[in-house]
């Protein structure tokens, strides 16, 4: 019997590693979806209506369910569409990958990048700070192919949207190679292998793009 | 056959929702813990071994395993010992009690105290601003007993933890009743029937102890 039609819309926004990640999981899945692409700064009627507390993307509509925040989207698509799963079976290691996305989504990223930018306690105290945190990451995916295990899972496909492919970005834009090789040698061979991944690499924002997009969230953190 | 000896110790603080509602899951799952009183100031060492990215209550131990952030302490929690279920079993219906638990933590708790305590929009504003926060709340629990539905779950224990047990005495303390029975009746009645549960009702932190210690909370607030 043919599967009923579902109907799946992702309200979007290209810079975004919060709904990038989205879709690295929907392509891995093979889940075919309409992608709205949203306006960040004028947000649509639509957006509001969907996510009235945070007015923030991703938003995913499942069959008329709204569902908000990356992680628990990337939950629910793992829960939905069972084939490729993305999550460990194992309690422990499922908090342990919440746990580090939750670490990656706070602390590393934005936290990170807004220290480095401000450089209140001078810019070389910012970026060893910054490399403490990627240290940990560096630390759990030390010899693995990626922090899932053999296959790609959810915790590579947050930090993967997060730190290679945005906030790095916005470290290079000011003249900082936070992720030198010599320093992260795992991390390095992560960022091949997940370019290796199609549903990744179709979900890598251009690059000249997004420096100049991380240039102006970099130029609001130095006003701010 | 009896069941191996398990090690189960809980690193929290009387006056933290956060490790509050774990005690609420232990409790509730009849899970004896060995439960060790941190001093959030000087914190412990073993709190600084623990927990080195977030050097903070809650931290659970179960066999050497070492799990921090409350929401996957609980979800760990549920999925280890299986009696009394605390998380719904439906994908959509547990995505959105992370959300609702997300809400309450980051925006209704903090930011409404925060809000009515510095009152740069006027006292007002902020009082309407965090009742309406509220008032998704309050929708949400209409017609149940609990979030949960007949019975008490994760988004109990993450709301009563944090609102009527914890950042209620703060507005309390500075003489507002943010959580009327006028405006809140589903609300109100919600709390007794939490009050009824001894799981929770052994996790309550003594009144007067908690409004003085949330009008430090607020004195730090004024000055930040």
């Amino acid at each position: 019997m043919a599967k009923k039609e579902e109907e799946v819309k992702l309200l979007g926004f290209w810079g975004s590693p919060f709904s990038r990640r989205v879709e690295m999981a929907l392509k891995l899945k093979g889940v075919p979806y309409e992608y709205l692409e949203q306006d960040i700064v004028n947000k649509s009627p639509l957006l509001l209506q969907l996510n009235p507390v945070y007015k923030k993307v991703p938003v995913l509509v499942h069959n008329g369910k709204v569902l908000c925040e990356s992680h628990l989207i990337l939950e629910y698509i793992d829960q939905t569409w069972k084939n490729n799963p993305i999550f460990p079976q194992d309690p422990y290691e499922k908090a342990m990958a919440f746990f580090w996305a939750k670490v990656i989504d706070e602390q590393v990223g934005p936290v990170g990048l807004i220290s480095v930018v401000k450089a209140e306690k001078g810019i070389e105290v910012a970026i060893k700070e910054a490399r403490e945190l990627i240290m940990f990451l560096e630390k759990e995916v030390t010899g693995k192919y990626f922090f899932g295990g053999e296959k790609i899972g959810f915790l590579d496909m947050v930090a993967g949207s997060m730190i290679p492919f945005c906030i790095a970005r916005g470290w290079e834009g000011i003249g900082v190679d936070m992720i030198p090789k010599e320093i992260f040698p795992e991390l390095n061979k992560w960022i091949k292998k997940l370019e290796e991944v199609e549903a990744v690499r179709e979900c890598i924002p251009n690059r000249e793009k997004q420096i100049e997009h991380m240039m102006k969230i970099v130029e609001q953190f130095k006003s701010a």
